[in-house]
C-alpha cells in the first residue's frame, strides 16, 4: 500500500499499509469473526454459524470505497460492512445469518479495529526506533572527545563534546519511547459493550468478553471504554512528546549541516534545479512530519469531551486523527533513523569553529565534564 | 478516486479526488508543460521542445507511488518528477530532453500545483455552499413564525423563531463563505521564481512568468511567494472559520435532534445494533468533520516560519495539511448541506416546548422583534 | 499595569494595560451606562436615572478581583458587575437602581467589553506596525544592492540580495497587516440583543442599538451576533497570520546572526553566565510569542461551535483567548520592530559568504533580477 | 493573588497564587540561595557569602514589574533579577556580590523555578481531585441502581445506570489524574548546567548538583535537560488528558440538566437578565476552561523542537504555557469538583424519559449487568 502523492514527505508505505483500506478491513473482520467464535465457544450461537462468518470474512471480498461511501449515511463504515458481511454469509448459509454482529454496537468494532492497528504501527515503531537508538549510540561513543562548542540562543556559549550532545538526544528519545510504548501497550485493550456499553444484550457479558479478547489477543478492561478515551489519548500525546525529541534532534542536525557551519553531513537529498546542491532531506523530511504532530495531538484531546454513551462527533473525527499521529511519527522516526545512519561528522571542522567561536576556550579541559555526563546518559537508557 | 476507510467520515469522494494522486501529478505536469509552451512563446526553448514535453506530460504514465517514495530521498516529490518526465520526453525526442524544467526549482511546481488544486476545490465548495444556503433562506422562510423557546447555557431563556435562529447561522455562513472565496480566490496565484526566488535563471523572468501566468490562467504576483506564506495561511485559516460556522449549526441541530426536544429530524443515519433508531448522521459526520480543522489551521499558522528562501521542513509539511484542511471542510459542508436538504421541522414541538419550558412567556408576542432581526440578515446576504 | 512576570517574554506593558481588570471595568461599564443614556434619550428611562447611572459607573470605584471570584458562580462576571453597579446606584438615587442593565444580557456586556478592547489593542498594533515597516522599507532600500546568497533548505542556493530579502518579509507584513486591521475593524461591531439575542424586551429595539451604537461609537450590525462568532475569528485568525509573516522574519534574522554567518546582528541581548556574549534578544522575543499564536488561534476556532443562543463553556473561554492571541501579537511585533530598529547589518560579510558558498557565482548578475522583483515588492506595499 | 479579570471564568485564586510574581520570584530566588548554600558547604564559596546571598533574596523586596519589562531586552527575567540580586547582596557585604549565580545560567534558575511552581500546582490539584473522586465515589453508589436512558450520537440506546454512568466518568479521571500525578512528579527534576550543560565551572559539578538538589527538596536527573523536554511535556500532556476526563463529565452534566432533560440539576448559577432561571455554572465554568487546554497543550509540544543547547524563541515561550495549561486545568476540577458537590438528581425523571424513549425496555433487567460492571469500575479505582 503505498503512500499517496499529496502526504509524500510525511508518510511512509509502511504506515500507509498499516491504515490501509485492506488493513482497517481485515481488522474489523477479525473482531466480527472473534465475536461469533467466542460466542460459539460459550454456546450461544451454532459453532457452524461461527464457521460460516469466518469464511465469509474474507477482507480481500469487501469493497473498502464502497463501505467508506456509505459511512457518511450512518456516520460509521460499521453498518455497510456488517450488511455486507450478513448478505455474504446468508449466501453461505442462509440461515447463519442471523448470528453476524449479535449483540455488538459499531464502536465496538470500531474501536478494536483501531487498537488492532495501534498495535501493528507500536510494532513497526519498535523495529525503526531500536535502529535509530542503536546508531545514536554508536555515534555517541565514537565522539566522545569529539570537542564543540555549545550554541545557546543560536549563539557560541562554551565548549561541549559532539558525544554528549548525542547523548542528550538519545536520552530524551529513549524516554519518550518508554513511555510511548507503554502508553501504547496499555491502550490496546478490548473494545466491547454493546449499544449501552452495559453488555446488556448477553447473559453472560464478562465471560463473552473473555472469550473474544482471548480470540483476539487482547486485554479485556474492567468496562467498556465508549465515551472513556484517556488511554488513547495518552498513546497519541506520547507519540506527540516523542515526536518532540526527534524534531529537537532532526533541528539540530539541519542547523549543523548549514554551509556555514558544515560539522556533520547528511549524504543525502538532490535538488531539482541545482545537481550539485547536497540538502539535509533526512532532516526535513523528519522536521515536516513532527510540525504536523502537535495540533493533531491538540485535535486528539479536544476530541476527548465525548457525550454520554457516545459522542456526536468527537468519536468519529478520531479514525483520521489517531492515524496521522501515528504515520506522521513513523515518517518523523524514519527519517532520523536513516538520516542518523549515514551522517558523517566532521570533528575536525567542529573543532575550528569552536576555536574561531571561543577564542579563550580551552576545549579539551571540558571534554571531562561533559564526558561524566555522557556516560550517565547513556547509563541511564541501558538500564 | 475514493475516500480511505480510515477517513470515511470527514471526506467525500469529491474531496479525494481532488487530491488524488492522479489530479496532483495532473497539476505538476501542467506547470511543466506551460511552462516549456511560455518558454517556447518567447523564443528561449525550441516550439518542438515543448510539443515533446506536452506528449510526454501524460498523468496516466506517471506512477504516483514510485514517485511519492522517491520524495523521502530529496524531500520533495519534484526531483523524481523531472526525472521521469526527462527520461520519457527522452525517448520521444532525445534532444528535447534538456529543455525540461528548464531553470524552475521544486518549489515552483509545487506550489502551483498546489494551488491548482485549490482552485478546484474552491469551485467544489461553492457550489456545496450555494445548495445550502439556498435550503437554510428556504428554510428560514418557511418557519419565519414558528416561534420556539431561545436557549442560553442550554437553559430555556425566552421566545424566538427558527426562522431568525436559522438566518443567524445563514448569515454567518454566508459572511464567512464570502471571506473564505475571496481567499481562495487571492491564494491562487502562480508560484515562479526559481531556485533563489530571483528568476535570475532568466533574461525576461518577468515576461516569462507572464507567459507561464496566462498558460496556467493564473495571476501573477509581484514577486515569488516561496517563504512568504501569508496568501495561503488566510485561504486555510478561513476555512476554519468558515468550517466553524458550518458546525455552529450542526451543533445546534444535533441538539435539537434530541429525543428529549425532538424540534427537528433527519430522516437519515442508521444503527448497526438496533435497526430503527434515527441518528442524527448528517449533524455527525459535520460535526466530525469541523472538529479535526481547528487543529489543522493551528499547525498551518505554526508552519509559517520557514527560514530564508526555503524551508527546512515547515514549507515540506504544507501539503498534506492544506489538503486536509479544505478537505474536512467540504465534508462539513456536504454533510450539513445534506441534512439540512432533508430536515424536517417540527414546529409544533417546538411551541410545545416554549410553553413547558416558559409557561409565563406570550410567543407570539416576540415573533415581531425576532421577524424584523431575521429580514436584515436575510437582507445582509442578498446584497 | 505592568506584564505579569510569568509572562514576561512573551507580553508588552502596553498590551498588559489594555487587557487589565481596569480597563476591562471600563470597557463594562461604558456599555452599562451608554446602555442607560441610549434609553434616557429614547425616553424609556428618565434622564436622571442614566446620570445616576454614570455617576457610579467609575471603575476606580469596582473591585475587579472581587467580580472575578465572583464570575465562576455564575460562569460571567457581568452579574457581579451589575449586583455592584447597582447598589452604587442605589446609594446615589435609589429610585434610579431598577434602570441598571434594563434589557440587557451578560453577553451584550461582555462582548461588547471586548470589542471595545480590541479597537484599542488594534490601534497599539497599527502604531508598531508603522514603526516596523517603516524602519524595513529604508532597510531594503539601504542594502538594494547587498548580495548575499539565497538558502534553501538551510543551504546555499544562489545570489540574492539583502533588499529583497527584506522586501519579501515587508510585502507579507503588509498583506497581513492590511487584511489583520480589516478583520478588526470587522470585528468591532455592538454586540445588544438582550437574554434571547431578540431585543424582545424593548419597544424599539433597534432604534435603541442605533442610539448606544452612538454612544460608544459602535458600528450597529443587522442582528445581535452572540453565538456567530466569525467576525471576531476573523480577527484571531488574521493576527495569527500576521505573526506568522514576523515569524518568519524573526527566525530569518537569528539565522543571519549565528556567529558562523554573521551577516546581521541586535546590539542588544545580555547572558547571565557570559557578560560579552550578544543575544539576538528581539528575535528570540519575537520567536517566543509567534510560537503561542497557532495553538490559540486554534483554540479559538474551536470554540466557534457555540450551542443555540449562548453557548456553555465555548463562549466563556474566549475572554483570555483573545486577550492572548492579541498579547502576544503586540509582543511579537514590538520586538521585531525594536530588533529591526537597532539592526546591523554587514553586507561585507555577506559577500564573503557568498563566495565561500558559491565560488562560481557571479552575484553582481544577480543583483538586477532580484532589484527589479524588490521594487515591485516595495510598489505593491505603497499601493 | 487574585485571578484577572480577563480570565475570570478559566482561573481561580489559588492557581494565580502559585503563577503570581511573588511565587515566581520566590522560586528564582530560592534557586539563588540553594546554590550559594550548597556551594558554601562544599568549600566553593565562604559560608558568609551565602548568608548575604540568603539575607538579599527576600522576594518582598524584589519589583516583579521592573524585572518583567527588563526581561525583554534579554529574552529572561533572569538577567535582571541577578543584577538586582547583586546589587542588594552588595549593600549587605559588598565583597560577597561576587558570588551570586556563581557558574549558573539562566536557563538553570528559571527551569528550577518553574518545576518548583509546579510541585506546588501538583499538590493543589491533588487536594482538588480528592474532593472530586470522593463525591463521585458517593454519588455513584448512592444512584447505582437509578435507571436511565444511555444514549448515543444523543439519541436513546437502551437502558443503563446512573451509578455505571458516573462510575465511567470517575475510572477515567483517577487514571488520567494517577497518569498526571506520576508525570509531575517525575518532571519535577533539579535543573543545573551552567551555560553549555556541562557543569564545566565547577571541578566537581554533580557533587554540587546534588547538594542543590538537597537544598531544594529536588531529585537531580543525569544530566541537566535544558533542550530536552519530554519530562515536562509529559507532565502538560497529561493534564490534557485529565482536562478531557473532567470536559466529558462536565458536557455530561451539561445535557442532563437542559430542560427538556432535567434529570440532574446545579442549584448554582445566575443570570444578569433573567433572576430566577438557574444556569448549570460549574459545567460552564469547567467546559469553558477544559477547551482552552487542547490548544496549549499542542502549542508545549510544539516548542520541543528546542535548538542546541538553548532555544531561540521556543524555550522562552514555555512559562506561559505551562501556567495556562495548569491554571485551566486546575480550574476546571475545582468547577466539576462544586458541580458534582451539590449535584441535585432527579432519579424519577431518569426514569420516566427512559420510559417515554424506550417504552419497551424493562430497564430493570439491565440494573444487573451495568452494576456489575460499575462494580468492577470501583474497584480498578480503588486499587
Amino acid at each position: 500500500m503505498p503512500v499517496r502523492l499529496i502526504e509524500c514527505v510525511v508518510s511512509t508505505d509502511e504506515m500507509a499499509e498499516i491504515f490501509s483500506d485492506r488493513s482497517v478491513l481485515d481488522a474489523m473482520l477479525r473482531f466480527e469473526v472473534g465475536l461469533a467464535r467466542a460466542q460459539a465457544r460459550l454456546g450461544l450461537i451454532p459453532a457452524g454459524a461461527a464457521e460460516s462468518i469466518a469464511i465469509a470474512a474474507n477482507p480481500e471480498q469487501f469493497d473498502g470505497s464502497l463501505i467508506a461511501r456509505e459511512a457518511r449515511a450512518s456516520a460509521t463504515p460499521v453498518v455497510a460492512l456488517v450488511d455486507m458481511l450478513t448478505a455474504r454469509v446468508h449466501t453461505i448459509s442462509p440461515n447463519d445469518a442471523v448470528f453476524v454482529h449479535r449483540g455488538a454496537t459499531s464502536q465496538d468494532v470500531a474501536d478494536t479495529a483501531l487498537v488492532l492497528l495501534l498495535r501493528r504501527a507500536g510494532d513497526a515503531l519498535a523495529r525503526d526506533h531500536e535502529r535509530l537508538t542503536g546508531a545514536l549510540r554508536a555515534l555517541s561513543e565514537r565522539h566522545a572527545g569529539a570537542v564543540m562548542v555549545a550554541r545557546t540562543l543560536l549563539q557560541p556559549a562554551q565548549p561541549t563534546t559532539f558525544g554528549y550532545k548525542i547523548a542528550g538526544s538519545l536520552a530524551s528519545i529513549e524516554r519518550s519511547w518508554n513511555a510511548a510504548r507503554a502508553a501504547i501497550v496499555d491502550a490496546v485493550q478490548l473494545q466491547f459493550g454493546g449499544p449501552a456499553g452495559t453488555l446488556s444484550a448477553y447473559a453472560h457479558g464478562l465471560a463473552l468478553a473473555e472469550a473474544l479478547g482471548r480470540e483476539l489477543g487482547l486485554p479485556v478492561p474492567p468496562a467498556p471504554w465508549h465515551t472513556h478515551r484517556d488511554r488513547l489519548a495518552a498513546a497519541v500525546a506520547s507519540c506527540g512528546i516523542y515526536g518532540g525529541s526527534l524534531g529537537k534532534l532532526a533541528r539540530d542536525l539541519a542547523l549543523l549541516m548549514q554551509f556555514e557551519v558544515a560539522e556533520v553531513s547528511e549524504p543525502g537529498g538532490r535538488s531539482s534545479s541545482m545537481p550539485h546542491k547536497r540538502n539535509p532531506a533526512g532532516a526535513v523530511v523528519a522536521q515536516a512530519s513532527v510540525a504536523r504532530i502537535p495540533g493533531l495531538v491538540g485535535t486528539y484531546l479536544s476530541l476527548m469531551v465525548q457525550e454520554h454513551e457516545r459522542a456526536a462527533g468527537n468519536w468519529q473525527a478520531e479514525w483520521q486523527t489517531v492515524a496521522d499521529v501515528v504515520t506522521a511519527t513513523g515518517s518523523a522516526l524514519a527519517a532520523v533513523a536513516d538520516a542518523v545512519d549515514h551522517l558523517e561528522v566532521h570533528a575536525d571542522r567542529m573543532r575550528a569553529n569552536l576555536e574561531l567561536a571561543l577564542s579563550d576556550a580551552t576545549p579539551d579541559a571540558n571534554v571531562g565534564a561533559a564526558e561524566s555526563l555522557r556516560r550517565r546518559l547513556l547509563d541511564e537508557g541501558a538500564r
